[in-house]
């Protein structure tokens, strides 16, 4: 993908396996913008080196930089201002209560979800709470399908949920639903529990920018399993 | 506190605990919104009760309800929208880069923070890993320690901070450290470590919006230790 003309190069730092770049490789994709994207190897700690720390004091993906001016950390707030930069096409809607419900849709995933399965939540389980392989694999499968079945009980239940979590264009929520659509593969979560969920995850996965930000098709991840 | 002449009645669904509940309390407060707060009680299982499912199936607070129309859900949505329906004061600055530091600091504590000490995520460890009050505790310490330390390399290295987190007004940022200080007094931990954060959060607890939001000013909160 060439990007727009006009646009400044951009160079994402990201790593094959995480939730929060792969929101912003979609976004990048569906607002038209090509990025360079560097691989940091979050489970090697290449996310504490002082070159990665100068970009991002807090010591975590994804950041975004762009010449010229400070890199832009946390998946919402890139895709916040490349909303606001590159309007066109939206990725909310224009009415206010819509770009509430479809804010609090992405929350349910960004903030009530994914915080709890990152690598360094997975560390101080392991390390501090002694969680063998099965107490982590529980973990994160419970989280996952708590998410889900959060997801689904608030769009099955909304006359605004249309072919997408919010009428027939792609928002935000589906960025972040395709990016649970992926965990929950990982752990093995029958969405045939959640119709609604499952049938927006399948109308994503057909849309290029989403395929395309899947974490195996990205550098570093593992040979797909045959 | 009467609130606009014209703004329409409003409900605030909250719980005299919640780090969520109290970022909508302060941002109300500083747009001179009035509200009237119900008090949920999550320990007591409130939120999963239907009146309240049928207003969020996802079982959280906030949620904040207006006449005729669905009610907003998850804290940064609903302050995303206060700001887009009552701009004035502004808490997000008005620059693009400005605006995506204000809503990456918030995510620090809203995304990356908050979320592994809320009361679901306390009952999973205590009902499925055995967690004793002892490391329950410290979960939550280091998390908050996590949390507080990542704001302070993120502040302290940056000269976009000021008075305030961005610069020498209020944002969404300075609401979710106020927040964030309030769990740090909770886990005793020591504010000495983080100059900038304290200084920003001491800053904070003068202003009426901030000191009224205090967890333990709600209804519900146990009474004060002497």
């Amino acid at each position: 993908m060439p990007g727009m003309p006009d646009q400044p190069a951009l160079t994402l730092y990201g790593f094959w396996r995480s939730m929060a770049a792969y929101r912003v490789r979609v976004a990048l994709a569906l607002k038209g913008l090509a990025a360079e994207e560097i691989a940091l190897d979050l489970d090697a700690g290449d996310q504490f080196a002082p070159d990665f720390l100068a970009l991002n004091p807090e010591g975590a993906v994804p950041a975004l930089v762009g010449p010229g001016r400070p890199p832009l950390t946390q998946s919402m707030a890139i895709l916040e201002y490349l909303e606001e930069r590159y309007p066109d096409p939206p990725l909310l809607p224009a009415d206010l209560y819509g770009r509430a419900r479809v804010r609090s849709l992405a929350a349910l995933i960004v903030s009530d979800t994914h915080p709890l399965i990152v690598p360094r939540v997975r560390e101080y389980l392991a390390e501090t709470a002694g969680f063998d392989e099965a107490a982590l694999n529980a973990w994160r499968a419970h989280w996952v399908g708590r998410g889900l079945t959060a997801m689904e009980a608030r769009l099955a239940g909304s006359p605004e949920t249309g072919v997408f979590c919010h009428g027939d264009a792609v928002t935000f929520a589906d960025i972040c639903l395709g990016n649970l659509g992926v965990a929950a593969h990982t752990v093995g979560f029958d969405l045939g529990q959640v119709p609604t969920v499952a049938r927006i995850i399948a109308t994503c996965r057909e849309i290029d920018a989403f395929a395309k930000a899947h974490p195996m098709r990205q550098r570093g991840a593992p040979p797909a399993a045959a």
